[in-house]
């Protein structure tokens, strides 16, 4: 019930960090879409640790293995099953932790929850888990191109550096230029720096995701609790160390009056438009044919290589220092997650809209 | 599909500004739970618009009819159906709006999405909608009440004028000594006096409404998908106006290290607990038995009693002045909608949680 | 989650035999379809009690009030809220029944589960519940008219009094033109004399409902678990009394070979049909194009008028009698019923299979 | 969408006959069950080919690995992903296949429904996707077994040769001693033989399997949509072949009356039973304690070695002769099959019940 993701297209994952692998099975999906393999690799080589002196050290290869639903070349309408299989798991890393609680982990609440936990890396609540929603995304995204449809995220903010700029300043085709995945190349400098100071000090730091997605058609949404943004906020906040989503102007907005953010529509050379796009959008829940865009807040990683307060599993006080590899930034490594939970969630969308009318 | 919320618990709703009325269904309620019906129409009244002479002068009576589910007094499990019937309701004050579109509102997307709409008051886009919620969440937090649950939803920002401690630092118990439903006293007047006028101008405010849940049990939520913040973010992001949500420090935390950031656990006299609560009561999407508390940013309300450009439904550009009764400022009888929403999530995940071992 | 049919069209039905009627929310319904008010309430009436001779004496005037999602005649893409106000209740016809449980109704599995019971007039158990599943079954057959399936249903055995023919050997037209609703006006004499023999004695009798769809396109349902058989037994079963259900040859096939049952295909003008159709319409879960057609077995009645030996509601052995106005056959009350159940689910997988491809 | 199972307990599967394999991922499964890997195999290797000379004589080794969900040897509420690796599949024995529609298959309705079809072995409609049922179902019976609940079919038609007797009459522990899955010896042999003439022609033939749940506790199912035999008939109905189903007396009961067909309750030595259990342990769609049982109709599987007419991709009239290895009558390895859909259904309900009440 809960590892499944989308109503139409639905993505359901599995898989801990230090078990066999990460898999997941994309139902719903349509029939005929080519299946570009290279593309979905070179999704997951996106999100992969190690690609950059920016990321944790861990090599994970990740490569992506179907096992149903693709013949020929193209997508058959059967549910698509997958599996990246886990390599160069260093479990010994974590036989320490099978005995103390980590703070700011999903340790304590699995424990009591399920009375009992996979404690090897985190187990489910690894962000390993998120290998089956970037391939899911790319799939996703693949249908998506045939229908003009086009998602680009890029981090915004990483500490207390930001791009102060909308997005529209920026030249999203600069995304991919350096590690940081951000469009302004000397913010990106900065970034990576602040970066880097986090890592040698074994301390870590958060930061925003901006995403935007073109060429979205009117009509997706739905009014009341299906509202196209209420989608997209559950998607982001499902992604691991997500804190916060907003929307168009979002918080900002909020000082401003009703008459200076509302967006007025005007005739665009024969097209409906509006003048400005404070709305992000979508109106009363449903995309209004301007771009959609939106803000994920993420918080710094929680195992920091310092030693901190915390209780072991009987309760008691006592101290602890995470070792192994890890990231100081999510960031750079979260932008193909959070336009892969755009994507499902698009194309979803995409896919309900078409019952509306007969 | 869309017009319902929840999984155990659902509330499916219906209804239009100007039809017969708005009404739901609660399906998935316990059964034997008393039913306060005194304190359930409290809850609505506090939606009411016409409570204060901050909100629009509208009248509505809105009071509810329970058409099943209730015997002698109590849930029997059967589902709860209701309605509030529409009284008073000004439908010539929307002739005027049958042709053109009102600038971020739902009428251009909904006419291209349904290829219909029902003008009068926004139709299912109008808030009157949320009546269902209220409804739904008041006997929500009936069941949640037995279960030492309790939900405090207030006003924490309108415009620029904002709470600038921590809810920690304030009494919630006099949200409801005024109208703005703030705990700050001095603020709530300041706020209440922003409000009055934008009113006077014809104009609208925004803000942000800050809701806490104490006495939650340590285990609600689910990994992945269903993290119970994903789960608050889409209930809170599908209320009409909602465009930003953020719980435990959100946007805020991100500029803090790991180590600044991370809450580490202790013994508190033999329970395991938090020292600090930068995770909003929720740890890998689970709670973990501190205070849950978020933010919900409104933007403020597009009905604004000035002249603004517009295109009529030709698609030709104009102008429009809206007219009517009209709040010019949605956060006071917001809050208890946020709390509803929040209500029906906790009440759903606890059910949910039960089923997690034999 | 129980109280609701379908996943794109979904009706939630609500209400009690004894409380303040019986309604419904058909959420996912297409916008632009004309509501033929008169349609609508003609089913309802083809259910009620009181019609004939034939069915109990209780009038039940059954008159459907829309709540939303209709406007200038036609649906919006809105729920549908609807109510129809229970009149002429007799709840003391039911005081007697508070205290013991009646053998093969609810009465006691309902009060193990819920810990309550609402016991006039089996609450939510009543035959009365199935209103919602008629008016929504009314407007999925205003939309399946648009796309030429048509549904029909008749009764086609009561006791040992059976049609002994294929439904292709009767003229579907004179179905209404006797009370049983059965196209052999020879037969229906037979039936409606054992009813009445049945209804003199205080016994009650069972028998078959048969389902014919014509017209359905090629391609409805999905392989694995959305097999479109599959949703219509879920759905079948889910009336009042149904104890069986089959398609096609259904058990009468399973002692022919399978040389002798295959459905061969050929061209027929171009158009590829079977030559035979023991298949009943569906191959591999999915539409063939050719006629769809099940049956359905109902239980006779359990109220009877005589008396019975039961135990009271603290377990100790007792006999009792039921009064009241009651069916000494189900069957012909329940052909539109299974009628409504067909059309929501055809409709539901039209919208879905709409899905397939981009 | 589709392609999942259940509501609670949710079973996803994957995979084509030709493909990499036959997978699943089981969500919801409560954690803290001990994993007998060893009685998983056996239910697998009761579904397995050419496990006896009635069966077809393929050999499929079909071992299941686990890939997730299972840590020292008991479940821990995270999904259980598993795969059944295709190993000596001649996709050869299917190039014939490549340009005709096989008569009573999915071949045609698969087509225009996706526009494609994985030809090989009927892709995903071939009967080896209930492996992921097997596998699921054995999980399943696993948590069943601590709550006291057990499950047994076996075949009870074959053909015309059919146990004459109620299920009670037989020692349901002789299911297994004979390759038939048949607990009447002597009728065990006839049916055996007729397979085997079958299978000696090309031919194939149907019948019925009975299944009996004992130990059900009271009160699983819900009212209206939700009932428990509602939901079992959805089940069994999903499985390839299925064509029909019954409950408690079925289609037999409705001949008699219903002063006939009642099941009295009555007190038995302190715990209300009934006296006789034509309801087939299921009364208002709720369980009431004793014997739940069914019976399911399968047909003659559509594979014949014989000579058929039929049409080729281009609609042209032609004829085909299957060859390769095929089962001759599908009933005695749907057993584990049957069974294990209950046993999905059961523990889903199970754990929906104890939402019920506080």
């Amino acid at each position: 019930m809960f590892n499944s993701y989308g109503n139409i297209v639905r993505l359901t994952s599995y898989g801990e960090s230090h078990g066999k692998g990460i898999g997941g099975v994309l139902d719903g999906f349509p029939s005929g879409i080519r299946i570009d393999m290279e593309f979905v690799q070179a999704e997951l080589n996106r999100r992969r640790p190690g690609q950059s002196k920016l990321s944790t050290p861990r090599k994970e290869d990740d490569e992506v293995e179907f096992l149903s639903g693709i013949f020929n070349g193209k997508s058959t309408g059967s549910p698509i099953g997958f599996i990246v299989w886990n390599k160069n798991q260093h479990s010994s890393d974590y036989d320490e932790l099978k005995n103390v609680y980590r703070p700011s982990h999903a340790d304590y609440t699995y424990q009591v929850k399920f009375g009992t936990r996979d404690y090897r890396g985190g187990g489910r609540a690894s962000a390993r888990e998120t290998i089956a929603r970037v391939v899911g995304g790319a799939l996703a995204k693949l249908a998506l191109r045939q229908l003009g449809i086009r998602i680009t995220a890029f981090t915004s903010q990483v500490g207390g550096i930001k791009l102060e700029e909308h997005y529209t300043a920026y030249d999203l085709d600069l995304v991919e230029s350096n590690p940081v995945r951000c469009p302004d190349p000397v913010k990106a400098v900065e970034m990576g720096e602040l970066i880097m100071q986090m890592k040698a000090k074994g301390d870590t730091i958060g930061g925003v995701i901006t995403c935007v997605i073109k060429g979205c058609p009117i009509g997706l949404g739905q009014p009341a609790f299906g509202k196209l943004h209420a989608a997209l906020a559950a998607g982001m906040l499902s992604i691991n160390a997500a804190k916060a989503f907003e929307y168009g102007d979002g918080f900002s907005g909020l000082t401003k009056t009703g008459s200076e953010q509302n967006d007025v529509f005007y005739n665009n050379g024969g097209r409906i438009e509006t003048l400005t796009n404070h709305s992000g959008g979508i109106q009363g829940g449903i995309s209004n044919g301007q771009d959609i865009y939106f803000r994920v807040g993420f918080k710094p990683v929680a195992t920091v290589l310092m030693e901190q307060h915390t209780v072991n599993v009987d309760g008691i006080d006592t101290t602890m220092k995470a070792h192994g590899r890890h990231d100081a930034c999510v960031l750079p490594r979260a932008v193909p997650i959070v336009e892969a939970m755009a994507a499902l969630t698009l194309l979803d969308y995409y896919l309900i809209d078409r019952t509306t009318q007969l």
